[in-house]
């Protein structure tokens, strides 16, 4: 029997799926992050080892030997051929790590490194054609048509662009704010959900919490849900906002839409990420708008997680 | 004779004007960074202690005796009654500094604070009604009218404003760049010009460049020129970017005299911060716009620097 283990390494956890060669899935595990850019090559290695040695402990449960014969990495922010070297490096660690009581049977080329994007559209969908449309944080839109060509639209971080991502709409909401308080803009309840949320004694004070408290991405990114309310409840300003973000991602989509796919051709669309669990109808309203623009397009939600993604992609690799 | 101090505590520099009582500059001296939020206020106090130094110096080659009667501070980022207080401590170490050769003699209602947008604007303007509109790295309007009412407009920093600053017309630039690049909007020189100025193989390190070297807001701000270059040129792209600063900063102009300036009264307004020294014609863009809409408007360049404003300030408190 062959094993092959997917693993999805994110900046917030990392999660390693055990499968067979018939994917059924033997053991799942879950560990801390993986993003060894900015936690260190250390950090990282042990917890792609701490996730795998949770999928391996559940699947000796039912079978004690478990030869793993392919391995597919899933990682944020890997691109480079530089990347791909250290993650090589560190699956050779792996493979003489002791706490991971598995037989490596890994063959060079069935060692398969990815960005996150690919193995996120592959569980998506469950195979490897169509487009992701990734919204959380930060934002990228990536499509894989049937000739194995790639197109990637977006993904350029929080500075240089990240268009219809939390952090985005958690960032224009308190702009928005902030321009409805100077007079320069039309009123928003957005003021009042900002001072609510934080505990602020006055909208100004959103200077402290931004700045002063040295926020990161991911923090400014979890206020986005306090936008979504807003829009939900019928906010003008908030509505706008979540209809832009809307629009960049129909827009980005609609490259990759125009770059691989044939006019007419069936494409599964795939939404993963947090904005997409918004109140304020915010998938009915992508569906809607890319829907108008290409009728064959099928907008769905995620058929499996990322790590089996990277499950199935280890499994295709063994297969050639 | 009586004498006053007027200082410009900036981000970048400290500058301190010496002035008598006829608004004669007797000496000027400039030093390092003392905004006391960032680098701490052993630091900012060093730094406004050499800048007063060096004014000193210069004045002591017209007269020996020097009986300082008021101190105006103006210092970036300081609005909290926290703030003042720490700005008055500060002024208290002043006085019994050794490097100072200076007789203090400031009643406490001689020492005077205020933030950096009241000092540029009485500076600027040369005597305390107007507005000015200061966009450089950072962006902020702020007015003053005969009854002494204030109005600001923006001022929000990198993250939750500064529309219309350097900052946000480079980031745009590098976003634009990106977008053509990806296939989602029109082609642009910004490309090009952002792979020249910044030695990259291609637009996509822009990545390396902003995120892993961590350029910092001032950095990344200084990028604004090649926007500016590329609108000089004609770039279709880099012209709608330019034209959406300027209409950020008439729109915060509008306030600020719709709140505080009774119709038909002439408002001079004044420029300052380094995106008026474009080449692409903001700053004609930006006057042009803004007469069209309040006729009576006056749009002028600095007629004195930011520390003679706060001299100015600093001799109006004496004169009461």
């Amino acid at each position: 029997m062959s094993y092959i283990l997917g693993i999805d390494g994110g900046g917030s956890k990392t999660i390693c799926i055990l499968m067979d060669d018939t994917r059924q899935v033997l053991g799942r595990g879950e560990a801390g992050a993986s993003n060894y850019q900015s936690i260190g090559i250390e950090a990282s290695l042990k917890s792609i080892e701490y996730a795998i040695h949770m999928a391996v402990n559940e699947a000796r449960k039912i079978t004690n030997v478990i030869n793993i014969e392919a391995i597919c990495l899933g990682l944020a922010g890997v691109g480079r051929t530089g990347d791909i070297e250290v993650v090589k490096n560190l699956v050779k660690e792996l493979q003489t790590s002791k706490l991971l009581l598995v037989n490596w049977d890994l063959q060079p080329a069935n060692i398969v490194i990815y960005n996150d994007a690919l193995i996120a559209l592959v569980g998506g969908v469950g195979h490897p054609v169509g487009i992701v449309v990734a919204a959380g944080t930060g934002s990228i839109v990536f499509g894989r048509n049937h000739q194995g060509e790639t197109k990637r639209v977006g993904g350029w971080g929080y500075i240089l662009g990240d268009e219809g991502s939390a952090y985005k709409i958690a960032v224009t909401g308190m702009q928005a704010a902030l321009k409805a308080y100077d007079g320069r803009d039309i009123s928003t309840s957005l003021i009042d959900a900002f001072i609510e949320h934080l505990g602020l004694n006055s909208i100004e004070d959103l200077i402290e919490v931004i700045y002063r408290r040295g926020w990161g991405v991911k923090q400014i990114a979890a206020l986005a849900p306090i936008v979504d309310l807003a829009a939900a409840s019928g906010d003008e300003v908030a509505n706008k906002i979540i209809d832009d973000a809307v629009q960049e991602l129909v827009k980005a989509t609609s490259t990759v839409i125009d770059a691989i796919f044939s006019l007419g051709s069936v494409v599964e669309v795939v939404t993963t990420g947090s904005i997409w669990r918004g109140r304020c109808k915010i998938h009915e309203r992508f569906t809607v708008s890319i829907t108008k623009k290409f009728p064959y397009v099928k907008v769905i939600f995620p058929r499996y997680e990322p790590a089996y993604g990277a499950g199935l992609l280890a499994l295709q690799r063994l297969a050639l």
